[in-house]
Formats: C-alpha cells, structure tokens, sequence
C-alpha cells in the first residue's frame, strides 16, 4: 500500500491515533467531498477559498475559483495547502470536555500551476464534470473555445498528505461513565433531494437517469 | 443595517451580484454552520483547519484545533482567515460553462489572541458547547480544572467579512434555452438523524429532549 511521507507539513500532532497517510484512505475522502477549501497566504495575509476539486491520479484539479490573487499566488510558486472535511455527526459525551465530532478530513500539500493547453485544460473541465455530475458531458452543451479561454485550472500534484478520522461513541474519562448523563452520537450525513426542474425548462424534457438518486460514494 | 467595510481582503471579486457585507447575512451563516476552516500560514507555507466555531457579538471564538503551530502563529500577532461553507444545491445548467453550486458562504478576517482567564475560557467552553449542543451544559459533567487548563481558546475579534451567496435555478446562456437537454438543480441539505445510544449507556437513560430532532437553524 502506497503511503504518504510524514513530514512537519502533515504529521497528525493531535490525536495520532486519528492519523492515517496511506494514498486509500486520503483519495477516498478526496473524491467523496464535492468541494474543497484552498489556502494560500499573500504576503503573510492568509485566505480559503472554497471550490470544486477533482483528482487525476496524485493531482489535484481546481477551477472556478481562479481569483486573480490565486492566480498570481500560483504563478509566483508559491504552495498551496488543500483541506477536506466531511461531517458524520455529533458526539456527545459525559462530559463536556470529551465531546466530538465523527468525520473524515484530510489536508494536501503541493504546489500548483496553471494549464495552458487547450486540450489540457479540455480534459480537465471533463473530469471536474464528470466528478460531481457523472454522465453529464455527453449530455449537455460542451465549452466551447470562448469558454475555455475565460477558464482558469489549477494542478497541483499532491506532494503530501494526511487524512483524519474519527468514528464511534464517545471517549468518556472512566470514571465519568458512572455518571446519569445520557452519551451517544447524532449522526450526520448530506442529503441529495430530488431534482427539481428548472423553471424555464422545455415541456416534458425529463429527470436524466444519471441524476436519479444522486448520491456521492464513499 | 450594520456593514462591514469592503477591503482588497473581503470584496468579492468573482460574480461579484452574489456578494453581501451586511453583519446580519453573515452571521446568519456563521451562526447555522457546525464547522469552519480557520487558514494561518508560517513562512509562507498555508495551513487550513476544519474546527468548531462560536461567535460573541462580533468575535469568533475558536477551539480544539489548538495545534502549537497555530498556536504560535497567533501568538506572534499574525493574521488569519476563516471560511465558512454550506452547500444548498447542485446547479445543472445547459451549458458545462455555467454549471454551479448553490451555496451559502462567508469569509472571515482578523487577529486572534489566546484567552489566558480561567473564568474567560469557561465561559467560552460554555458558548462553544451550546452553540453545537444547546442544553447540553447543563445536562454534563462540567469541565474540571485540569481540563480547562488543557484547553486553548483563541479569540478572533472579527475585522472584516463578506458573504457570497448563490441561488436559484441555472443561469445559461440565451441561445441555450432553445436546446433540448434537461435544466435545473439537486438540492442538498445536512441530515441530523436519530440519536444513538452509547453502546456503554446506563440502562433507561433516555435521548434528552433538546438531541430530538436536533436541526441546525437558518
């Protein structure tokens, strides 16, 4: 099993026990997420950015949010760090002191660069697509060569990477599980309702079976 | 209506229509979402952190992600740069181009600094806790001194902010309305489910009222 080198950037300090850096786990959690959040600092002011990622093979992709301060940022060299974070539910312990959260993260390290071929940038749109909408390309007007000029993407090979997890009840001190206090979790997942049409949709134009029951995989 | 001031750091550049600075809309946002990503970054090197989140007027509370580094970060004065995410939908336009996301964001700019008093940082365990868990202070085992001593609670009065908001149907192009593929969006919501026990539960001890249907309020 292919693993991630633990360095100062993402050795899990709190809770190692919660640390993994095998490349399974971490892609997994990666390709379930629909969004990511990008961090970059400018001139030591830091900013996050929320946006739309997919991964082809150890890359990272981004687009749509190609702020001209991104931008510049990846244009001078300068790293990136990616985080990711779904939320599985509360957990609630004894004590206050012990109460937590099930999830899975993981935070990626790389330094990006901008695709500037057109057939690059093409395939990239296609993988973003096809991440969050799988079956869409073939089903929708494609970029065309206008488009795809106004289009920023970013890709950044992952140079390193952690996930961290937490699942299962709560941690209480040993002696607090004599106490009355009721302890367990609510758990937590993202719903994905029914298509809705547009308003302005063609008569009878129906529901593609490839949005039917969307849900992401973990 | 109180706003907060745009700067090169809180104005929406991109689709700048979805943006607002008004300390309400903001708020709001902050107030419904479980987690954040706090970004910090050392030596140019970003870092960003999913943790929870409470806010006290117009501070930011933060705790639990109290990495040294972090820790460190904040105590030389340095800046930070907090997000704040919530999905609401997938938006399938007719074009690739104008696919989108239906989302509730804000961003967040300020200062921290370490709260030092033990009476301090109760009382923002205390804000943290309800905030997430509301009745659950009183319905626990409080936190000890010893716990509390290994707590560290960052405040972050909130300098500026902006929020980018999207919603509603797809936005295509005007020709595109003519052709024949399906339009429209997935909605998406955060599920809380039933509670569930401890495996380790005094027997008969029942779910509290304030875990029933918990929901997070928008």
């Amino acid at each position: 099993m292919s693993t991630f080198t633990k360095t100062h950037r993402n050795r899990v300090k709190r809770h190692p026990e919660r640390g993994a850096y095998d490349h399974e786990t971490v892609y997994k959690i990666l390709d379930e997420a629909l969004i990511c959040h990008v961090g970059f600092a400018v001139d030591n002011q830091p900013f996050v950015i929320p946006t739309i990622h997919a991964r082809r093979g150890d890359t990272l992709l981004l687009h749509g949010a190609s702020t001209s301060r991104l931008l510049k940022h990846i244009e001078a060299g300068n790293p990136l760090c990616v985080a990711v974070t779904l939320l599985d539910g509360l957990v609630v312990a004894r004590s206050i002191f012990n109460n937590s959260m099930n999830y899975r993260s993981i935070v990626l390290f790389g330094t990006g660069h901008l695709l500037d071929d057109p057939e690059e940038k093409y395939a990239a749109l296609h993988a973003l697509t096809e991440r969050v909408l799988p079956g869409r390309w073939d089903d929708a007007r494609l970029p065309n060569r206008k488009e795809l000029k106004a289009t920023s993407i970013i890709a950044m090979p992952i140079e390193t990477a952690s996930a961290k997890i937490r699942v299962g009840p709560p941690k209480d001190e040993p002696e607090d599980y004599a106490l009355e206090f009721w302890a367990g979790i609510v758990p937590i997942t993202q719903t994905f309702h029914a298509p809705q049409n547009d308003p302005k949709l063609k008569d009878n134009t129906p529901v593609p079976k490839y949005l039917q029951g969307y849900k992401r995989h973990s």
